[in-house]
């Protein structure tokens, strides 16, 4: 067997702290002790979010708080408009179609970022959208969306920002409150290095303005219902998985205290690297505008990418993403946010070097690892 | 510090092999290996349901399961009957009312079990209702309702028989197929001995046939497409809480070795040597007809129960669970199922005999617990 070694963007590996207190024995949920450490996690979800605003935790998958972000903005039969670029741009289609919603697509070629042109000239169109439904890090192609560019815009309106972070939140940069962006969804399986199971959604005044005048179909995702016992709390109205916020509480004391600036600033000089290992090999990335939290690379003419990835994870223990859906034997995806480091992306590259090369292409062997270490030798992150 | 010991009727104790699967790093759940670990978790979970039906399992707490269950089998506007008899059957109109369905309330005093006669009735006077919503152990109250009886009645008709068995399942007798239960949803962090985080739901096919005449108001709780993955994969629409999932692997196992008939009469046992002692101790057990699976107890007269409670945990590190809502104060709730046992048991009426004595009541030191070991000594649970 050999060694495993996770560099899926999501799940990601888990900080040993964070698996103890997973192990812990259970106690209940309903006590001071619990609301205490609740207290703290909702403190260091602030940092990670850059946002004063509520940040309503969630027992679900990220999919859960996506449907959480439509379902209580937007009233049934109400106008969204989608910018749809990939897998999980298109996940907010689903929601609000399911949900009976109006949908204004905003298709976006798969591996292109949005043109925020596009989305002005649009909204300018559809004024009584009553949300731009948006990605950060669109992890099926690798794409970084300009965020920023995109709450300069809807700020101006009456029409909500919301974006989903599931992935991006925690290693590209993302500020919330100055940015713009009214909800903001993220997951915990990804920069916050914890198993799937949570999921969180803050809200701005401005959400939350909305949220109030809209009959939500909803339930266990009412928002409004949430945010009462956040207040009061602070607790949740339903059963929480307790024991991963537990866990997250272990994963935001390093986060805070490296703070948010340092670690993106360390996601994107591995991000750096790991593209100009990838570009010494002769490999193409796939986003026209990369990610600084994973990296998606297709697979170079006349290789067997399912076998390639095979051949990865039996002799090295790598386990690195497919394609998805239309890119199914395109790409493969690595991430580099969590506890990915500098010796996990050469790692990769070195045993991407041996497989190549293995496979009858023409590699120079170590020169992969060599372009990531000139990027990783050029200076501190900065 | 005392020992913790943790006796609520949820959270329950986590068996050390499920804590150690969830201290485990964390692998892709996109796999081989998974898929079969899945299967394997399927297939024990539907020796604990007992029925040969479609088990789905949604990242989410109990009530999120109960959402699924009301919204993809009742259309908007369609109507229900709710038997409410406490805090969690209330529940099934609460998510009725957020999803605009017409809801018919049969209430039943808080304690007591519903009159099956009563549901005949009120089936008849509404030929149209899509579901009875009904509970097995109302763990607010202790009372374990006739799920067979009711099984009976509906069965004849075209109604659906949904149940909360959160609490219920694993403990106390439910034979899904045999008596005729639609749907059926259970929570992981009772009887199953996990952290909260995953839930399931059974389906019959009376219940698949009324899904698929149903528009969901539903997208991450929509069981038709969860049914769909489960049948390719087997495989969740979404990403799961697969560590969960793996660590209740590791407790049905056991469970499925012991087998269902086994552990219920395990528990029946441990309820009736519990109540043995309440009574010796003169207090009075508030359900009129007690479940299997935990024992409710009015706090005897001129007792701060509140305090009686804090004694017992900052003494003993006995973690009982206080009444909520209306029976705030008025009674307390222990648990015997999972891995609570006779010792346990014995403990804690120990520990309230000391506990009663100091606060200035009349007990005869040792008398509870005599009267339980009497009837564990009476033979072996059957």
């Amino acid at each position: 067997m050999p060694k495993y070694r996770l560099l899926t963007p999501g799940p990601t590996e888990v900080p040993e702290a964070a698996r103890l207190a997973l192990a812990k024995q259970v106690r209940h949920h309903r006590t001071a002790d619990f609301r205490a450490l609740f207290a703290e996690v909702n403190a260091g979800l602030g940092d990670v979010f850059q946002t004063e605003s509520d940040i309503i935790t969630l027992t679900c998958s990220g999919s859960g708080a996506m449907e959480a972000a439509v379902v209580n903005t937007v009233p049934s039969g109400g106008k969204v408009i989608v910018i749809e670029g990939g897998v999980f741009a298109r996940r907010w289609t689903h929601i609000a179609t399911a949900f009976g919603m109006e949908i204004v697509r905003l298709e976006v070629p798969w591996g292109a970022a949005v043109n925020p042109v596009d989305v002005a000239k649009l909204l300018a169109q559809h004024p009584d959208a009553v949300a731009v439904f948006a990605t950060l890090m669109e992890s099926s192609t690798g794409v970084l969306h300009d965020v920023k560019a995109l709450g300069d815009i809807v700020r101006k309106t009456p029409t909500l920002l919301v974006i989903d972070g599931i992935s991006g939140v925690g290693c590209c940069e993302c500020r919330t409150e100055e940015w713009g962006i009214d909800l903001l969804v993220v997951g915990s399986q990804k920069a916050l290095m914890l198993p799937p199971g949570l999921a969180f959604v803050s809200v701005s005044d401005k959400g939350w303005a909305q949220i109030e005048k809209t009959k939500p179909q909803a339930f266990y995702f009412n928002l409004s219902i949430a945010r009462q016992k956040l207040k009061e709390g602070p607790d949740t109205p339903w059963t929480p998985n307790h024991m991963l916020i537990a866990a997250l509480a272990e994963n935001l004391r390093p986060i805070c205290a490296e703070g948010m600036p340092a670690i993106w600033a360390r996601c994107r000089k591995l991000g750096e690297a790991a593209r100009a290992g990838f570009t010494a090999l002769g490999l193409k990335i796939f986003a026209q505008k990369p990610a600084d939290g994973m990296t998606a690379v297709q697979f170079p003419p006349g290789i067997d990418g399912a076998n390639l990835l095979k051949c990865l994870e039996s002799r090295f223990g790598i386990k690195l993403a497919s394609g998805q859906d239309r890119l199914k034997g395109q790409i493969f995806r690595l991430a580099h946010f969590g506890i990915v480091d500098e010796l996990d992306i050469l790692s990769c590259l070195a045993a991407l070097e041996l497989t190549l090369s293995e496979m009858g292409q023409p590699v120079a062997l170590g020169s992969a690892v060599a372009a990531a270490e000139f990027v990783f030798a050029s200076g501190p992150p900065s």
